[in-house]
């Protein structure tokens, strides 16, 4: 059972606020044993890869090989089954053509005392895609991180994935290949991300990493931050659905448990304005979670980490909406276009009862891969600007550097910083 | 003496790539001590923040106040120099007129299907600016980071600053005064970054830190990042000047220096097609150096990490400058746009014979934080985007749903997914 919230509560906002530092996940300290790894591959090379793999995969990459070739990927096609093979390359174009706009355009223009100013956008050379193993292995997430990259121009997009006992998940294979994937490495772990950063004898180093992974995976990527670019830090995913009266029970609780079933600690949130239909979802809630495949992790989070709130308007619910500041929010209310002109906190937004965040996870065309712990207070989800740079372009002719040159002198006066100065004085003869 | 390269040497390739990989900076490792100061603050709040300023700054923020009056901004521009709070004007007028077009529009359209899909912009609610203390102290830091947070609409942005012996730079104040940061705290060191994460008695939590700051700062950024959006860590300066032998030594020296000055870890590398104009910026380095104020900083940093590479044609240069991936480069050769439109790694370039860059350290308008250390491969300057976040739309109506609902559920259902499956065949009737 989920908690209750009413708003009219008198001790509301103290648990509102309790129910929001709620830790959902404990982050085991592995910093001193990731440092190490890196280390060894850093040193070691293809050497230390092999070792850690065998060690942690059970994988002997001796045998099978670092790098999964053409072959194995002909292989993982004649497996996999051709309709989701089908389905797969509709969910690739739609994530290619919605975010073919997100393209930045350079500029460049003259102000008005003549200086030029510019940005110019380039791709990022080569970029490194980590996939977890086993059941956490999506077909779907290698589509929402490579496809971004491809159209951005990134030449080299290089997997890794960990094949535990040997085995990788066929449809990631052909989710890469769909996706224009240049090089798959059978490895994970924070070996992978050290090969990824440093390189080894098989692997040349990238110059960003991206993709979800476990404690391991997440310390490694803080650590080689610096050294290659990193996106965000994935937490455990959620859904806040706000919902009225006029939706089916049934559909609402199927939505919450679609985020229940990742992981226990998911967290699945409605908030209604219909204590009634507040209780019916429940009771769906509780008559679904049994028929499910992963029903003890779906029970699991809901009973921790769900809730209903209830409020006495819509109105009331925005600000806790913007406080939640939730990965996904499904808008299932009649005039969800003005909800959503005022959300501000938000990863993304499904509008209306026909739109199931799940088919955001797919097939929808926007990125799956979006800020979860209310990191959407700050942070956006993946996008082809994820895999761009921008170069700022200046351009003054002698006439304006007299023009703004002593002002800049000032300024680098006033810092102490003589040479600065001069750099601009000894170009206006002072 | 700077190390001199010559790309026709036998042994090129191997000296550029230990050149490039010499390390610049020892990063102190201060974890512990970082870790011990970020529970103190969050468990004892403003006593935290009284007795490590104590200690650290030798300020009694008890007697001064940890917030910073509007008193106190008011004396600073009677202290300032007149002239000096002109040229901030100037500064903060071109840096607001350039970055108001980077501001990301909002999107929304609907596909061949009917399917609508969108992306809303927003400004972070709050954001803290971490200023350094002492000689780094730079009011036009101040302005290259308020501006474009302001420009992006965050409606609260909060300065720490340290106040060691209980004083601050009034052009610090001044600059934070024009750019409009509504609140300033006498605080710095993990223990400001602290305070800005979790909040104390006196500071209201933001939800992103941008700003430079020595290890301690590097560090406790590094480890509130989640809690709270960061924006890079920034490292030792560096500049690469690409000029012909057309150029004035005088002037190409006087580049080089303003960047040796920053510091003894900053870098400035001259490439050229000409030895003898090589030879003349070498001995015009050493006669300008004997003039600066703080020539042991800029000496140290030109003997040590200084060089001059020389080619045979610029043509040669373009694959290195890419490799350097600098901050700042200079492009003093004849046909700069050729060579401009085929850089893709650099944080800055500055056109031209009359463009030094240290006009963009202050009034040129584009942003002077930018990517150092080679990160220019995979980032950007400061700009409205690291500001701003992107919440994605998605819009189905029934016929839209049963279009792409049997490839979402294909997808799921091969991801062992079946809550996510039920979630889109329950509105089909499946």
């Amino acid at each position: 059972m989920a908690i209750t919230l009413r708003r009219s509560d008198a001790d509301f906002e103290q648990r509102f606020a309790a129910f929001l530092s709620t830790k959902r996940e404990v982050s085991a300290d592995v910093d001193a044993a990731v440092r190490a790894i890196l280390a060894r591959v850093r040193a070691e090379g293809d050497a230390a890869l092999i070792d850690y793999t065998r060690q942690f995969d059970r994988a002997d990459l001796d045998t099978l090989g670092i790098a999964v070739s053409k072959d194995a990927i002909r292989k993982a096609y004649a497996e996999a089954d051709p309709a989701t093979v089908e389905a797969l390359k509709l969910a690739r174009e739609r994530i290619h053509a919605h975010h073919s706009r997100q393209m930045p355009k350079n500029e460049r223009y003259r102000d008005p005392i003549g200086v030029e100013l510019g940005s110019r956008w380039t791709a990022i050379e080569a970029v490194g895609l980590y996939v977890p193993g086993g059941t956490a292995s999506y077909p779907s997430s290698v589509l929402m991180n490579a496809v971004p990259a491809r159209v951005a121009g990134v030449e080299r997009i290089v997997m890794v994935v960990p094949a535990p006992g040997g085995a990788i998940n066929p449809l990631v294979l052909v989710a890469a290949d769909l996706a224009g994937i240049s090089e798959i490495y059978r490895i994970g772990g924070a070996q992978a991300v050290a090969a990824l950063a440093y390189g080894t004898q098989t692997i040349t180093p990238v110059s960003k990493i991206v993709g979800p992974g476990n404690a391991y995976v997440a310390a490694a990527k803080r650590q080689v931050f610096g050294t290659v670019g990193i996106d965000m830090i994935a937490g455990p995913s959620e859904v806040l659905v706000i919902a009225d009266g006029s939706n089916d029970p049934d559909w609402i609780a199927a939505d919450l448990l679609a985020q229940a079933e990742h992981d226990t600690a998911a967290q699945s949130i409605l908030i209604t304005d219909d204590p009634a239909f507040g209780r019916a979802v429940e009771q769906a809630v509780e008559k679904q979670l049994a028929r499910l495949s992963r029903s003890e992790t779906a029970a699991a989070s809901w009973r921790d980490f769900g809730a209903v709130i209830l409020v006495d308007s819509f109105e009331a619910a925005l600000p806790l909406a913007n406080r939640i500041a939730a990965e996904h929010v499904e808008l299932a209310i009649d005039d969800a276009e003005a909800f959503l002109s005022r959300l501000r906190n938000a990863g993304a937004v499904f509008l209306g009862r026909h739109t199931p965040e799940v088919i955001g996870d797919y097939v929808g065309g926007s990125n799956h891969v979006l800020p979860t712990a209310r990191s959407a207070r700050f942070s956006s989800g993946l996008s082809v600007l994820d895999f761009v740079k921008r170069t700022s372009v200046l351009k003054l002719g002698a006439e304006q550097l007299r023009e703004l040159g002593p002002a800049a002198i000032a300024l680098a006066t006033a810092e102490g910083l003589d040479a600065h100065a001069r750099s601009v004085a000894i170009r206006l003869n002072m």
